[in-house]
């Protein structure tokens, strides 16, 4: 079946999901959308094949979950409730029309988990790539956003969940060692749903004054955060969120520079350290993993000492996928 | 140098404008923005090397206008006025520096015209393909949009400035005939500004109930927009905006189905053609060419007289581009 505009519109419309805020949804020159006042955020992250992700390693409907996955991690850590989604695939004439339909699947699926709306988009025809990329809106759940220039010297640092998963994952894709059963690193590299039931304790005990995601390993988003707040950084080796496999075969780099994971990386005061504590009690996975500190970088401490990095990054541990 | 993107985030900074409402621009995971209770648009749409534009017929900086000025276009048809946008760029190695930064000059330079502010986006990189896609977030004037489906029975039809000047435009780069002075064909193809003082106008004057941007033809559109409305239309062929060369040189078919004018075509009650006519009279570039009509379809008429199209299409004018 020939893939034309007004034929994947007509498609697409069954993916279409309104409340009683969108006056006007797919199908017109753009959606209309009744919007409370308040403080929104907006973000945009694409997909590329052969770049972000390779069919040989997930299907289509991982690819249209991992590009809504992407961007609610990036609302979620701004402090804001993702609500609404547009999004334009690039197709070449290599891709079915079976695979875009399961593209959308995967994107409706992860909308749905996080109540946020397709409210259109565009298809375009390229030459040879591949890409899906998608725009989305959030309002902030307080006045005051979580960015990556809020931390303060004194501060503690937290991150979500497990570090190195999607990275271990990956390796084992690229290295064909793929389990019969369901394995967690395949799923969280190729599917990584935000941590959205931590997230929202975190929000509703108020404790984090400064977040990010993390895409590109810790180690780096951590030296972001701690640029833009002016602010330095030591990080515990031994209190990161390391998965057993990963120590017993000396990829414990993974979790450092291993990227992907989307967990939350935060930074929070010590007046909060009890309400911390407390989520940890209730079986929250959230690890303390350091400090913030005056001056520049970030340094790495093992049982107290510090591990010496290289200039061009962390050599010490090897960056080998 | 290096593409990469932290270099470029910078080097983009100074694109970057504020207002009030801003709270958090370029540098998260995303922007922040105060907004006022109201119903706001969204739209999002793409150009693609080879598929929309070829650099051989218009520059970086051109390129860069037009990705603004086609998203543009679809917020004011909606009857809203633009606000904020984000961008993701996709980088082939083909692609220079120089010509990411006129891009994003082109850019910075359609959304003044409008004040239209970036918010932010992504940057990728890509195998071969050269992308941008723009997503862009607008406020309704009114309370109700004018879209595609709201023309009535009876409402006559409506158009801004020159039809057939952009595909006029493009036949004369396509066959070489490129004069050495200013050109507006060339010029409406490369930069198809909208009309943003008619629509002004029209919108002052509350005159327009459905609305909609020529992107694909007239014929295409209108029938899109009767479509939409469950309602046919006539068009007068006499009436229509055809720029005096084009009938001289018999392509007369470019204004009714080059495409990429991106005029507005709109329908109004009789009881605003006063109100038509004097902004026609005030030096409005407007143009009443049809009615809207119970059933279904679009007829052309050419001094009363019906004129036959093919099933496929417009082949009575030929569409040889």
């Amino acid at each position: 079946m020939e893939i034309t505009e007004n034929n994947l519109i007509k498609r697409l419309k069954r993916f279409e999901q309104k409340n009683g805020r969108v006056i006007r949804g797919i199908g017109d020159d753009g959606a209309v959308v009744e919007m409370a006042h308040g403080r929104y955020v907006f973000v945009q992250d694409a997909l590329v094949e052969h770049i972000h992700f390779e069919f040989s390693f997930m299907d289509a409907v991982s690819v249209g979950k991992k590009s809504i996955y992407v961007n609610v991690s990036d609302i979620l850590s701004m402090g804001a409730e993702p609500l609404y989604f547009l999004v334009t695939i690039g197709i070449p004439g290599s891709i079915s029309y079976k695979e875009i339909i399961d593209l959308y699947k995967g994107m409706h699926r992860a909308a749905r988990e996080f109540n946020v709306i397709l409210l259109g988009g565009d298809t375009v025809e390229t030459k040879s790539d591949f890409f899906i990329d998608v725009s989305m809106a959030g309002i902030l759940k307080n006045d005051t956003y979580l960015g990556r220039n809020t931390a303060n010297a004194g501060d503690l640092i937290g991150v979500t969940g497990w570090l190195g998963e999607s990275a271990h994952g990956l390796h084992m894709l690229k290295n064909g060692k793929i389990p019969g059963r369901p394995c967690r690193f395949i799923k969280r590299y190729r599917e990584p749903k935000p941590p959205y039931n931590i997230w929202k304790e975190l929000m509703k005990r108020g404790i984090t004054n400064a977040m990010m995601d993390i895409s590109d390993g810790l180690i780096i988003d951590l030296e972001r955060m701690m640029s833009e707040s002016k602010k330095g950084a030591v990080i515990y080796l031994e209190n990161l969120p390391i998965p057993n496999v990963l120590k017993r075969e000396g990829k414990e780099h993974f979790a450092l520079s291993g990227g992907e994971d989307y967990q939350l990386l935060f930074a929070f005061n010590k007046d909060k350290l009890q309400d911390f504590n407390e989520m940890k009690k209730s079986g929250f996975h959230v690890s303390l993993i350091g400090q913030v500190t005056r001056g520049k970088g970030v340094r790495i401490l093992r049982n107290g000492k510090e591990v010496k990095i290289g200039s061009k990054g962390y050599e010490h541990f090897g960056v080998n996928l």
